[in-house]
């Protein structure tokens, strides 16, 4: 369109190039993942409506277009470099994939999965995730403890409670582990669980009520431990920025100070 | 009432602006903005009561001359340069529009939102609301992420958990989202939601469990992010107000340093 | 006890005034209170037995006489002048002249009401209820907008409600402020009270799920209100710790550089 | 293995002590503690299963060495001179001590008991348990005004609600704790408890929203206790080194400041 060649992609690659860095690509597509949303819900409504069939199929191509421009514009290579990419890729081979499946479910399936893809493409989502995946290294021993909390106690609770509830609350390892679920989020915790149990087997007051303690200090401590690590990270960088300025008027002090030092030897080299 | 003539408005809207900006004026209108509401709690108990009813439009009408009283007296655009004069205008408007609506309920709705007046006229609400406001925008990914992630598990639901549980559980999207609201708040989530579904679709135990988690995390971090929100607006200035104090102390040493040495340097000249 | 007359107590008024501040006093006060909870709840499995009766009894006594003893010591003004002791005051005159009540309710309340003695009495109890009520202030501007909140959601649930469920869910304006603070600590909102009545009037989700999201913000707002008044309170502390030590360490330099800049203009007048 | 006589543990204690602080050793004993943990889940499924009991009985007799081992390399007073230490051999020595007893209920505690070891053996875990440990002190204020407020409200249920519900909800001071625990986690709070009971004595109300509204206060504090406890540890740390550092400039500085003075008091001296 301009004469000015250098700006004007030449080969085939940077043309693609050019088009998906193009400012109103990324919009664009945030627009058909946000369409695909809406195509998604009102097929909820009207299942099987052959209009919304039709947007949803526009709408996997579109996808499977925009990988190939992306593979294409930034290399195989450039473009599984990152994490996000390798998850989007996966769910358009998937919805390639199960297109034609007499599966349905798994059909309905990929189609909400593909959703997700709106994480990567919006920054302000990207930025949650990201960050929530950075906080977790700071909760691994909080979540392994709490691994083992509800280890102990589920095979407490399977191994005295069995025939007291029926064998969904305590009948098995994983049951009991769904059961403690329900109660630490104090779900009917008293009236459906702890109750009947605690009018056959008294002593099982201590066993809740210490499960409750326990686990409400747990949840507290994961709570204290996720914003103190985020206020270490803000801390640490408002200490530097505090920190650099601090250093660079006490150096301009310093300076001054040995400047007087060095006139003043100069003087009395001079006086001798 | 002085002599004065500077302080004794002149014009007639200099005296009405006079009477705005007296200090009895505001609190004033608060007074009867809370007899409004103990009139209309009054008449909850007492539905139809005549002198009720009088005191009501005596209120209304000393709304409205209120409101004259204010738009004169800060003239058309000065009154609705402010977002809370609009919302206040709105209502009064409301109010008088449907003075005599055959339409009880709308008469008796607006009637109840004539209180939310409260929060402009009392600074104390109107500095939480203000603030409220302003830390909105550091949430909008969150939200964001919070209507994503609802959405997937609401047409997930929808799409598996139809026919398990009546239709108001998931029979809809919108019905799923109500449903999700509730697990969220872990209200009988375990007892009337999951634990049904469970028995008749097993590997529900995943999307409950997964939500769950999922939730209480969001959540976790729109209270951090909150929290941040805040203590970064305090920090920032409690931050500034140290930095104004040293760099003064270190500006009153500088000067100091300075001088010595333009007098080494004077007097070095003086040697020469 | 010894012979050294200034230490020993020579008025009647010294000797108690040496008795209360005994550093044994105030233990043994503790002792009584935390007996006479052991007495009470002893009383509650075993109503009417005699030794415990006989115990209460010679432990209000106990209470009169260290109230006399303190009044006496430390004069009537002298008393009365702190807050806690108008309440210890209040609960032990209120024992005495319900004494042989035949209102045994009223006699039994008071008398648990005695335990709340131990507040004043235990120097870390009172320190948090101290802390609480000095929190308070920041709070006001929440608490109000709290009450505004309710009464407004009370007022429209009352008005539109009543019919739907029994009189005691949105029956009265008294009745719906209950409701909602059931709604608003998410007991079984859905189940019991939310889901019934969409059922019949299918805007009420709105009236609902508004609800709880004004709720849960009100209440985070209210959790970092507290948050941030106790930091605000403890950074203040270590910040004017943090710049009464800088300024000691300025002024110590600014103090040398002073003394330079006076030696260089003593010395510039000695040369001439 | 090397011919450096230094390195090779020549006693036997000190073969010992070699091997229990190899690096291999520890991970092992955590390897043995999860297969512990893998080997009582499964038998929860397949109770009485040989091999599993087989399994059951090498990792206690591995457990058995490991103590032998651990206090031969240690010595008694340095092994049990750790509290973890203790409690490792406690659960070893009932282990060992109940391991052919006919009460099947204690064995099986017992042994899940063991997967407690699991804390002290994981450096992540032991530090959680141990910084929880630490902020107990400045919780112990918290829940000692806890204890009394339960204990207020428990008996004031006990006394005057006892013949309204079952015996199970206040029929006893121990079950009205019980009940006033339930309704602190708001668990069916209203429904199930404080509704039937205002049916009955409408007073109530007040009894529960109080109990409500100063329990959700007290949480609130204890969760304000804990955060600033952690920070103020953190913060305390970071103040330090802040203060550690610009202790060290600013003692730069007034050393070179220090070093004018004298040149010029030296000056002095000379020009005279």
């Amino acid at each position: 369109m301009t004469t000015n060649e250098q700006a004007v992609p030449r080969t085939f690659r940077e043309k693609i190039q050019h088009l998906v860095l193009h400012p109103a690509f990324q919009p664009t597509i945030i627009a058909v993942i946000i369409l695909n949303g809406l195509v998604i819900v009102a097929e909820s409504y009207r299942p099987g409506n052959e209009v919304l069939l039709l947007l949803d199929t526009i709408i996997v191509w579109i996808f499977v277009v925009e990988l190939i421009l992306k593979v294409t514009g930034l290399g195989i290579k450039g473009y599984f470099s990152e994490a996000w990419n390798i998850f989007d890729f996966t769910i358009v081979a998937l919805s390639l994939a199960f297109y034609n499946t007499p599966l349905v479910s798994v059909l309905r399936l990929i189609r909400v999965l593909r959703l997700i893809r709106m994480i990567p493409a919006i920054p302000a989502l990207r930025k949650i995730i990201d960050s929530l995946m950075r906080s977790l290294p700071a909760l691994t021993g909080i979540l392994g403890l709490t691994t083992l909390i509800f280890s102990i106690y589920a095979i407490i609770g399977t191994t005295f409670f069995r025939g007291v509830l029926p064998d969904e609350f305590f009948g098995s390892f994983h049951s009991s582990l769904f059961t403690l679920l329900q109660v630490v989020t104090f779900e009917s915790w008293a009236s459906q669980v702890a109750r009947p149990i605690i009018a056959e087997i008294p002593w099982a007051w201590f066993y809740f009520v210490s499960f409750i303690i326990i686990g409400a200090l747990v949840i507290l401590n994961l709570v204290v431990a996720v914003i103190l690590d985020y206020l270490g990270h803000e801390d640490e960088e408002a200490q530097q920025k505090h920190m650099v300025r601090m250093q660079e008027e006490n150096e301009a002090l310093r300076k001054d100070v040995q400047e007087i030092k060095e006139l003043l030897i100069a003087q009395q080299k001079n006086n001798k």
